[in-house]
């Protein structure tokens, strides 16, 4: 008897939420995570999906939970990393830090720039508004700056599995941890030409 | 013969350059390092000091490099954590960005209040400077941000030696870690019952 290893995919939200991945499967996001889900099913014998429960709760705001196929779980297996247990060295830390410290300066600068803006303008939300999306691209593009985030990297670390993202800065920090990348293009394509009654 | 391990400490620049604690052992940063220094050389059998070589370019920022003693770096060891050897958990991570994404969020409610403000004011630049200072506060008061505070962190860890700090942010990090710390009142107290010639 064979026994074969099964390949490991860590799923992030961001490959059914992209406009560019989620329409090789569907016209909505729910659309193509139902689809993606027959694909899965197929591929049970030589392929593991797993998602982070924290990543999973925010899929389902864009997907919705109600009636979705009974075996969602048994095919997207929800499994947080073993936090307590995956560790990670210290130079890993010095770049995160060092990283981070790089933004809150930027995150300064474009404080002050809406500061002496505003002096100018009749309508201060309107630099408000400006403030936040200039501040939230400075800060929080490009790195690991939320649980989710954390989890889809800590969790494809610990089972060596390939990580399913188009988001940059999880790719960035995971490419830091060794961790396998794929993008979801090549696999969603698989997965569209997988009949579904 | 009897081997005795000595007791391991790690230096913070805060205890030399906080008036509180420096003020026990001199007017000065550069007298209370001085006189420190003083005090380990008597100390040589069972204590040993170490800093991390960034920690000390910052304390010679203070004390000045100058007419050190020539076993300056006898006395206090300047050695660098092994940052791709010591490793934390990613239970740690959790925590570290869990809270640099609260502070992110209290920075851009700064920014927006200083936004908001000086719509009013005559002088932009006074804003500006308050922007600073709140916005410092924070994003950086009471986390690691920087370097130096990492490298204390995980060379007290590595080493395990007591940090001697008198910064409240570097402490609840060490904490976390499972680090002794150690207020700089009570061994600078110490150091000042040794006689200097």
């Amino acid at each position: 008897m064979e026994v074969r290893e099964r390949e490991r995919f860590v799923l992030d939200t961001s490959a059914f939420t992209n406009p560019e991945t989620y329409a090789l499967l569907g016209d909505s996001p729910r659309e193509a995570f139902i689809r993606f889900l027959a694909f899965a099913r197929t591929r049970r014998g030589d392929m593991e999906f797993f998602m982070p429960p924290s990543v999973y709760e925010e899929l389902l705001r864009f997907v919705g939970p109600d009636d979705l196929p009974p075996d969602v779980e048994l095919l997207i297996r929800l499994r947080p990393p073993r936090r307590y247990e995956v560790q990670v060295r210290g130079a890993f830390l010095y770049e995160l830090i060092e990283e981070i410290r790089n933004r809150i300066n930027k995150g300064l600068r474009v404080a002050e720039t809406a500061v002496r803006e505003v002096k100018g303008v009749k309508d201060p939300e309107a630099t408000i508004t400006r403030l936040r999306e200039r501040y939230r691209t400075a800060l929080r593009v490009g790195i690991i700056d939320s649980r989710e985030d954390l989890e889809l990297v800590l969790l494809a670390l610990e089972l060596d599995a390939a990580l399913l993202s188009s988001d940059t800065g999880i790719f960035t920090w995971a490419e830091k941890l060794g961790v396998r990348l794929l993008h979801p293009k090549g696999i969603f394509t698989l997965a569209a030409s997988v009949k579904v009654e």
